[in-house]
């Protein structure tokens, strides 16, 4: 028989049950969102047998008004620090709990919501709350990073001793970039997030929150993303944002920082930060002075190479008014020669393309092969050890600021808040 | 005073002295070709200070003829297995040497060249020789592929008990996964290639292509990458071509098997075989008949969404006759929902529309939050823990056999060649 979305159903696979309602799926697969977890899985008509089970009354929508997760944060002490911190919230699956109806998770939890999760921090600090947004940080946009940004700047400005911002984790990184080039900041601004909505036994959000909280009152005041390091709850990686990207779409240490160590790890039962490198220099709270720069040219792409791509790509973005490109390429950052043309139009018009590696790990090497060279000539610009998504907000800031081609370039390939180490060949 | 391209000069940084010429860079940087292992380094200009040395003469041409490289292989034996073994060239660093004038590295080396560098190969099997291409592979295209399938597939036929082909490494994903796609084999049909040039001191050549002829002779009848293991020189890795991805722009152990383990490690010294997972079954040699079917439909694209891009870009590819888009998404697979009415309208011209995430690791997971269920209404398939590469040479496969929309996308979400494990939640 078939099966329709909501029915209520228990699916056979090799002598195991799973039980949970029909959700729309693809061809030839029955997909359930599982009872329990709520997770989804897909499994193949004919490999399965599948038995309609009695409705089940869809349970109520869980009070508002969260119960204290007491369990979680058993033996952890957070001093009082006297600090003043602001938590920013911006949606996403931190602030998000389980729609019964449809059955997938939506953000509805505010900051104060959010608070109560963690009981442990009851007087830690003197927090203020500042729900912004409420989205899935899919639909996040640069106008949204500009706004975050003058919240954060105005909260600092207001007296806040460190920020934390909640955010989906989904393009997070691309937020705490933008604020990281918008804000030269004295104090901490910590992003963070969880990668399972609270109302799961697995959540993220207890530890997630208690470390952003400790860092947000700590000493390195940069723009940071905090979460899980490890798969278990036992510690925190406290990420550069700049160097930080979203690297498993599930696992809740799926943030990783590219091409250095995180700045340091943080305990999570006593906060004590263990720093990774000695090469690694961090801002120190109160050395730099408060100042925003909230520009940004929107009119920016990033364009993925793979073989055999039509060059003809590159010049749509060329002919419809965009104003700076960042190219994705192979190995060491290259495309095919046949793309050099296209290139050599983008630079006639004064557009910038900035050329990164799809490798993830590693720097772009333009001067090793031919390829490399021509694309160099053509008028490329090498981002070296920087990260594709931070490169593109680095690129929009850059262009927001009316700044010259030449400057543009130079500015790119020239370090700023941590993002670039230089010369690294291995 | 100003340098220019090929000038031989000093740079002193911080009391570290470079050597090297002068080649194209950036504004504001002095970009050198340096002696000895030919690594190019950028120095901001006002960081050092410069000096003319006198020119030198360009080295003459290394003889073609190759030094047997028996430092390399001190202590290694491989017994003769009587086996045939053809390799296949297509050109990439493995078959390249430095080009003395422009100072770059070119693909010059045949096939036998190659073997030279390996003289402990010498009756470890009777070895064909076919050079195909010279090529870097970024400059290898999806008609390429095809005549490579093609020409493996003629050598198995002619009695091959092996193949080996040596390849650039920047797409070399790519060009694999389009022989397992298109090429039923009853034998091991071997990836390999490096990334230093033979020339170099630390180059991956010996062991790379030690390794490959072991595989080549063994009984893992899949299409295999057979590279470093590890940063040392003792093991190869043995991925699974399909699952394989190019994770670093210039460590030697770039290839990383994701969402499973290799399916074995390599010892350089012996040849033993470890495998690193009870789960993963193997196509054992002899148990395929062989098969080609060499078609591909190249009007096929990648589009990696970022935050805020605009739905046009996808309208772009509509509207120019592809007729297979991958979309690579944030997080589970996400796009921001003002691309959902896009995705209908590539549905309404029977368009398949994929989609995999730019988390590189993990799978897709659309019947979590809202946005993934409209995209799935929408009309998208989830490629679940297939990888963007694979997937996409994978989709114009099957677009290049003819199938109708709704089977290209029923397959697309179907295992083939060990590319997808099911319902990997975590």
């Amino acid at each position: 028989m078939a099966f329709k979305t909501g029915d209520f159903v228990k699916v056979e696979k090799d002598g195991v049950f799973y039980e949970g309602h029909v959700i729309p799926g693809d061809a030839g697969y029955i997909t359930l969102k599982m009872v329990g977890g709520g997770y989804v899985a897909g499994f193949l008509e004919n490999e399965v047998s599948v038995t309609l089970l009695p409705p089940v009354e869809t349970p109520p929508e869980p009070p508002k008004q969260v119960v204290r997760n007491t369990a979680k944060g058993a033996g952890i002490k957070a001093e009082p620090t006297g600090k003043k911190i602001t938590v920013i919230t911006t949606g996403g699956t931190i602030a998000a709990y389980v729609n019964h109806e449809t059955r997938t998770v939506a953000p509805t939890f505010t900051g104060e919501d959010l608070l109560l999760e963690v009981p442990e921090l009851e007087g830690f600090a003197d927090f203020k709350i500042r729900d912004v947004f409420s989205l899935l940080s899919e639909n996040m946009k640069p106008e949204n990073w500009k706004e975050l940004a003058q919240v954060i700047y105005d909260e600092i400005k207001a007296g806040a001793d460190g920020i934390i911002v909640t955010h989906g984790t989904d393009t997070m990184t691309y937020s705490a970039a933008a604020a990281a080039y918008m804000i030269d900041t004295p104090v901490p601004i910590v992003f963070t997030g969880s990668q399972r909505s609270p109302d799961r036994p697995s959540s993220d959000n207890h530890m997630n929150l208690m470390c952003a909280a400790r860092a947000a009152a700590g000493n390195i005041a940069e723009v940071l993303i905090v979460m899980h390091g490890s798969m278990s709850d036992d510690y925190c990686a406290v990420h550069r944002a700049v160097k930080a990207r979203k690297m498993h779409t599930s696992r809740r240490d799926t943030f990783k920082s590219v091409n250095m160590f995180p700045i340091a790890n943080m305990d999570y039962f006593t906060g004590e930060l263990t720093f990774l490198s000695d090469y690694v220099n961090y801002a120190k709270r109160g050395e730099n002075e408060l100042k925003i720069t909230p520009v940004l040219e929107e009119k920016c792409a990033i364009i993925k190479f793979v073989p055999g791509a039509d060059p003809a790509i590159l010049d749509y973005y060329i002919e419809n008014g965009y104003k700076g490109i960042v190219l994705e390429g192979v190995g060491l950052g290259h495309v095919s020669d046949n793309w050099i043309s296209s290139i050599q139009k983008a630079a006639d018009k004064k557009i910038p393309v900035i050329v990164t590696s799809q490798c993830v790990y590693g720097s772009t090497a333009l001067g090793t092969y031919e390829t490399g060279l021509a694309m160099r000539e053509a008028g490329v610009v090498e981002a070296v050890d920087q990260l594709t998504e931070s490169v593109l907000v680095k690129l929009m800031w850059l262009l927001g600021q009316g700044l010259e081609y030449e400057k543009v370039k130079e500015l790119i390939a020239t370090e700023m808040k941590g993002d670039m180490s230089s010369m690294i060949i291995d």
